[in-house]
């Protein structure tokens, strides 16, 4: 089983690099314009989305994406996976004081899934926490920790299930996973919904966010 | 080649109730419920994500989406199709006091190619307009009108365009289309880059937008 693991992982870690490679293929940076790209243009990480205002989805990001991620101003980066966080991320965040958040979860090939639930439950928490918006939710490929995290938290938003395994199998594409949607389908938000923090996302709760409040004026 | 787009738009209709149809199956309403779903959940329509704040994508909502269109408080929705809206749609609308703009774009299959830039233009002027916010744009299914809408505003927040085409097939999955790839990157932003109204949304114009700041207080 270990090994499954091991080869599933090493599989992982050629297809980002693939993904990364074609990703970039044909941009060509300059020593002054890597925050940005060629051509002042952003790169945004693979498999980037906004999940609700104030927090964002995906993959690992590299330092051609850093000018991008400057322009999200964000406060805190919640990453998802056992492995030490790179250098040059960790002084990206340094230098643009950035809390970094880690949950280690495994990155665990079908038919050998171990979720562990109460990782999911705690990081959930500090993406509910307003004090660490905007953040950025991240794994290795943004499909399968990540969906599963956002996956959670629209359950917490009172979305229906149909809608949620339709946005994580959008990221997710033909590496779908059903033990991915099987957690998340038996995923018990109850202790999540008394929260003492502030809750800023829409549905999450019972109450109108005070966060959201100045967007629609 | 008028058939030929009569027969794609009937494709495309016979699609959409399929998916429509495969999407809520499962899910049972009784009329006090209808807003939510049963069980007091929420169902955003097909293709639904947040493309920035107060800016969202989608496919044709129906009935079972509004109880979730209402916790958006939308405030104008763009819609893309030339076909008039349906009525339940516009009382939608009206009852819950949401400007509605239609663009009509034929939708036509390859290679009967025919994007009209200027309304691809008007459209973008309506999405950068904050006093048009929150703001949802949709089509039928939320992936090539959209999908060209939403690319050409990422054009104008400066991201390469590999993400843009990333983000667009993304939506329009196995249905992505050259043609409208193509469009999107030949598509001229210079004449809306000095827009008078205010632009809202990060790294289009130079400054930093007011209308972002409170989300990071």
């Amino acid at each position: 089983m270990g090994v499954e693991e091991d080869s599933s992982e090493d599989e992982e870690d050629e297809e980002l690099e693939e993904d990364v490679k074609a990703f970039h293929s044909g941009r060509l940076f300059t020593e002054g314009e890597k925050s940005t790209g060629g051509e002042g243009l952003y790169v945004p990480p693979l498999n980037f989305a906004m999940v609700d205002c104030g927090v964002y989805r995906s993959g690992f990001p590299d330092t051609a994406n850093f000018g991008f991620l400057e322009t999200l101003k964000l406060r805190s980066v919640l990453y998802l996976c056992p492995e030490p966080y790179p250098e040059a991320n960790l002084q990206f965040l340094l230098s643009n004081g950035i809390k970094l958040f880690q949950f280690g979860l495994e990155s665990c090939k079908e038919p050998f899934v171990n979720i562990p639930e109460d990782k999911i439950r705690e990081a959930l928490k500090i993406v509910l926490d307003a004090r660490n918006h905007p953040i950025l939710i991240h794994c290795k490929r943004g499909k399968h920790r990540t969906g599963c995290v956002v996956g959670c938290l629209r359950k917490l938003q009172k979305w229906c299930l149909s809608s949620i395994f339709d946005e994580y199998q959008r990221f997710a594409a033909a590496k779908a996973r059903v033990s991915d949607q099987r957690f998340m389908e038996l995923f018990d938000t109850s202790s999540l919904k008394n929260l003492p923090s502030p809750l800023t996302l829409r549905n999450v709760g019972s109450f109108e966010s005070p966060y959201l409040a100045p967007i629609h004026q």
